[in-house]
């Protein structure tokens, strides 16, 4: 690539981790030309079905080339594989945990992946509980400076995929829950509705009954409102406020859309 | 531009959101190249007057040809515009709700701005809820690329002003509040005291009377005095502690200094 | 160099702070084409301590010619020096308060240091209470433009050094203490066990006796053991759970290893 290489770093260590910066030292020292941007630091510890969602919902946004290392990683120091996946001419490196595998369904081009078996490219030292930093930092290094993928180990045709919450849909209605809430108390669900589905009712919980709304804009501050999301979801609002808070609810509870 | 364009990112997103990192995927989609900073994540949700302050006591600082993004955004979803503004030749690209006009006070050179009406630089889809992903980002990436802003719209003569939180000054005492908390505990009031005036006393709340002073220098570690903070503004502290719990006030408690 | 410099700024303003982007703006204001790096923002506020397990946990993985600001500055304001030190090929601009120096006992190559006195590399007006901004980050980037150290000020031989909490070792047993507890509720100490130290049993408080591991692999979630963590030094862990939340136990917290 004559463009300078792009990485991008996710995980669930927290802003404030050392193991962030760590990570960075050991992918600059590879290639200190590379340019890091962070997506996130502070996924929920450990929670794969949030992972696989915030990765849902940006790496469609991404140009080809990107390089993604990506570590939530709840089997680190078993025996878990790492992966470099090729996903519409972008790179993830990822342990073998299914947080990436519902971008499948999201890929213009065929999935590939390799299994990491190849150590030269780590650090000397491998640690038993940070592979981030001892392998796949140096990995993404050493793509951004154009190894080929298939340098870090054998191509595989399985990997371990992760069971998503899905909605159950009838004519009547589909029934799906709260998946992510996020910094204004909005409630992410994981329903995504065609548009020639005549929504009557949204209830979330067992009680409310809300609104359903193309946008905010003939809301007034307060409404409880249901709309489609920017991640193409079902979402509940409160206008200029925050739903979470009001409602009391949050990750896991139903929501019930039914049809007119 | 010869040197590599710059874009940085000011929202209320919080740093664990995927929105970040979406933003930041439709912004490299344009320009692989473009160094990307960071300023905060963490402003609080749909704040413009704290955006305010934020922006003013950091943009000033940045060089000529710098692209800010910028997203506080309580209107979306609603008519409110999208704004390309000129300011001190950096440009700032933000929804027109008066988050950024407290920086009309500082500009060096005449404040010019642009409406967005021009869809052609946006996402082939846009939401109706993200207009940082879809619109603001996608159209940093053009003026990276070197798109000129006359090219977004239509340049107006008028934008929503924000209401600030002014001081109110007689010759005795100036009576202001606090407007900005920081980590330390330290509370940043509205208050500019020119060099002139003779300080006598500081009192925050109905209570206290602090001490003024110029540095810390001569201070004891629990010591709460009054002082002019890195941002040109009168600042409560507690040294080497936090004023914020020591007295258990926040962000729009009264503040007033009299005159000697 | 002909390659981009590169600045990593740690500081414990907060992620949400506009003293962070201020920095990034005087820094980039002298050199426009850094490439800036956060390491992290979110250090304890004031805690030099908790900056030197930082520091001496990241640093060593970065490449020669990185800069390094670090303002973790409790003594801004006072009288303390400011200190541009080379460190293995790498170059730090710190307060001279010791939060460094625990990277001594890390360095391959003779430690130097060089005292600001130079102001001709400031901002035009020096606050009192912000001197990352207005000294050090103006600084580093005069440093990525190829000023030489020695331009700041003078050459010192001595420095403040900071006292670190050590263990305490005899042949049976060694005592120290939990010294970081990361975003997992790992609790890491200051303990570095040798490969022929046989462990036979750890104390954390004075009740608990935990299982001594290599790695994960063996274990089921939930047990609590005692193993080498990524930062070489002993970790105690709840595996896929949170030993301070399972022991309510925070940083200070005495450990015992006992040899068999």
């Amino acid at each position: 690539m004559s463009q300078p290489a792009l990485v991008t770093l996710t995980t669930d260590f927290g802003s404030g981790s050392s193991y962030v910066a760590a990570m960075k030292g050991a992918l600059l020292a590879v290639n200190p030309q590379v340019g890091i941007v962070d997506l996130t630091h502070d996924l929920p510890p450990q929670d794969l079905v949030a992972t696989a969602f915030f990765l849902s919902d940006t790496l469609p946004y991404f140009p080809a080339a990107t390089i993604h290392v990506i570590v939530v990683d709840p089997g680190v120091g078993t025996d878990r594989a790492l992966l470099c996946v090729e996903w519409n001419r972008q790179w993830l490196l990822v342990p073998d945990n299914g947080c990436w595998t519902s971008l499948e369904a999201l890929a213009q081009t065929p999935v590939y992946a390799h299994r990491f078996t190849e150590r030269r490219v780590s650090l000397s030292t491998v640690s038993a509980t940070f592979h981030g930093r001892d392998i796949l930092a140096p990995a993404a290094g050493h793509l951004s400076l154009g190894l080929s993928p298939s340098a870090l180990g054998p191509r595989v045709e399985s990997w371990i995929r992760l069971q998503m919450p899905l909605p159950v849909e009838t004519q009547a209605k589909v029934r799906g829950q709260v998946v992510v809430v996020d910094r204004f108390g909005n409630l992410t669900t994981n329903i995504v509705l065609r548009a020639d589905q005549p929504v009557q009712a949204v209830r979330i919980g067992s009680e409310f009954v809300l609104k359903f709304v193309r946008t905010y804009g003939n809301c007034e501050p307060g409404d409880l409102v249901a709309l489609t999301g920017s991640s193409g979801r079902l979402e509940i609002a409160e206008v200029n406020g925050s739903a979470a808070r009001r409602l009391q609810l949050g990750v896991g509870t139903p929501v019930v859309v039914e049809f007119g």
